[in-house]
């Protein structure tokens, strides 16, 4: 495992990614946005997707710098096409436009399609709830990424099809973004880069058997990921059927055997100010954060942690000690970094 | 065990509240709400409460006929009052509301205060998708509720928070109706009510020792349900808290001792209509289920199900043959008649 600060690998990845066209702005935003999940700890959406983003250009599945356009809307909602842009891009400009609807019109809604990985999506929420927005997020993916048997199936039908909110609070705003499934394909990629197994219960082999090992899963042939909930994941299965018809049907996007853009994402933002107003929702907030952590913990517990609490003392931690990435996933970085052309920054190697 | 037609249960239900002052045009409609429940099998919310509503009416904590007041209202969002009415009063009320306010604004929210218990969540979602509208609810539950302990702890801190979604589609509507813990207790209590023990892993006793005794976790003192998820329960833990935010907090409503009232529910509704359009998402939601059934079953599974599907195939049967009610339940129905002066339909003892 190495470590590095967080402004370094921000440059390197926006370099890469200016390197290969993306208009400076662009390339630093979504820089930004990988480091910045690596810095919440998710590293399976952070600086391990460097290469992948830039093989993806290459291909010609990102297409940076292409303009996103408002396909339709109202007061209260917006069809946006992301022109096959970054996820990322196409993500922020729909944080934009559901603030605004919502600061208008108390809620609003916006679905977009051609768009590609939107990386963290608690990322999007977690900004609307810094603007004292409710955010509520769906990601659903294309067919490529049906990695997860619906329930009472063995072959995969829906992506990890996470969904994420952020509530508006004093301090730090609280962040659930979970994956309906037993784990994300992300994290298996990571365990399998780190030579780990997969915990038990989350994944079949090809042949509908349980299984640690993350080869089985990829195969080929594939196995499957297990929606979320063991023995009640009929409740993952139902949660992810929900993302796929926000995230997917309500946008009208077609089931379809092409690649050629990869997530679809569905933002709602709710304004508490409509309702009891900001100041008493955020005091109503604080009042149930300390009812939840004052709760005797449980045997093998310190205390009672919230939503994206951990993300957030996790990003304080790695701002310090700096962002551990393992030496593979640091191979790939410096050798998309020499196949774009781009120099390491200095102190960094 | 004893089979009952829905007419006859509908009838003594309806009966017993009219007799205890509840308007005959509100009494049909909760009789009604409780014998649907029970046809679609959810019977920890059906005929078993009716005993339970007289009680509370005794009591006063249910006002038969209070009028429902809507304290602010936008064009797209309503914070309403229900003077401590019956939940389903209130509930379908907020189903006119923000069907209303989701055909003219595309989307809209609203949340309820001082209402009664609303029974299956799931039926006032399912009322939006037979409109052809998306419904999202979620139920909160006042401290006397508060059974399921946070992810690390072990008091009680959330109630078992129920969401629930309506899709519509062409036949029956996908709905999906789950507590966000790993039983609920209205399920506890049946288990109970029938001899039977606790699925393991759901409960813990008053010691936080897992159990599977419901006797041990109704005490006193008094155990605690887990939140859902099992291993991963910090995600049913995180759902459980946006129900909390949405159903609670959003109206305004501060955590309190007094009883009062009960649930408190957020209902919200989109409108395909304003996105792809009602027959492009209705043909969509088509393609996906089909292609959801497609899936080879997995080892002990005939076919992969959708959600709802299993109740609206027991509402048949039921419809047919009858609703099931234990005879403990059944004895204490007869008894609230009596209690009620209400003399049973002929033909049914």
């Amino acid at each position: 495992m190495k470590f590095f600060q967080a402004e370094g690998l921000k440059k390197i990845a926006s370099d890469i990614f200016a390197a290969c066209g993306t208009p400076e702005g662009e390339a630093k935003l979504v820089a930004a946005e990988l480091v910045e999940a690596s810095l919440m700890g998710m590293d399976s959406h952070g600086v391990m997707r460097i290469k992948w983003y830039f093989d993806e250009i290459q291909r010609n599945r990102i297409k940076p710098g292409a303009s996103i356009r408002i396909e339709k809307e109202t007061p209260t909602i917006a069809v946006v096409d992301g022109g096959y842009n970054f996820g990322q891009v196409v993500g922020l400009r729909m944080v934009e436009i559901v603030s605004r609807k919502a600061k208008e019109a108390n809620i609003s809604c916006a679905v977009c399609r051609h768009c590609h990985h939107v990386g963290r999506l608690g990322s999007y929420v977690q900004k609307l709830a810094e603007r004292n927005l409710i955010g509520i997020a769906f990601a659903s993916c294309v067919k490529e990424g049906h990695f997860v048997a619906p329930w009472g199936g063995r072959e995969g039908r829906l992506a990890t099809n996470p969904l994420a909110y952020g509530i508006p609070a004093a301090g730090n705003p609280m962040v659930l973004d979970m994956s309906t499934s037993m784990i994300s394909e992300g994290k298996i990629r990571f365990l399998m880069h780190q030579g780990k197994d997969v915990p038990s219960g989350c994944i079949l082999d090809a042949q509908g058997q349980a299984t640690t090992d993350p080869k089985a899963f990829y195969g080929p042939p594939k196995g499957v990921i297990m929606p979320f909930g063991s023995e009640l994941g009929y409740k993952g299965f139902g949660l992810g059927i929900l993302v796929e018809a926000m995230g997917r049907i309500l946008g009208g996007e077609a089931l379809s055997d092409e690649y050629s853009f990869l997530n679809m994402v569905c933002l709602i933002a709710v304004d508490p100010e409509a309702f009891s107003g900001k100041s008493v929702f955020t005091s109503l907030v604080e009042e149930f954060s300390g009812y939840l952590k004052s709760a005797t913990p449980a045997p093998g517990f310190d205390k009672v942690l919230l939503p994206g609490e951990l993300d957030f003392s996790t990003r304080e931690a790695r701002l310090k000690e700096g962002i551990p990435v393992p030496e593979a996933t640091w191979k790939t970085i410096v050798k998309t970094a020499e196949k774009a052309g781009v120099p390491l920054p200095e102190g960094i190697s």
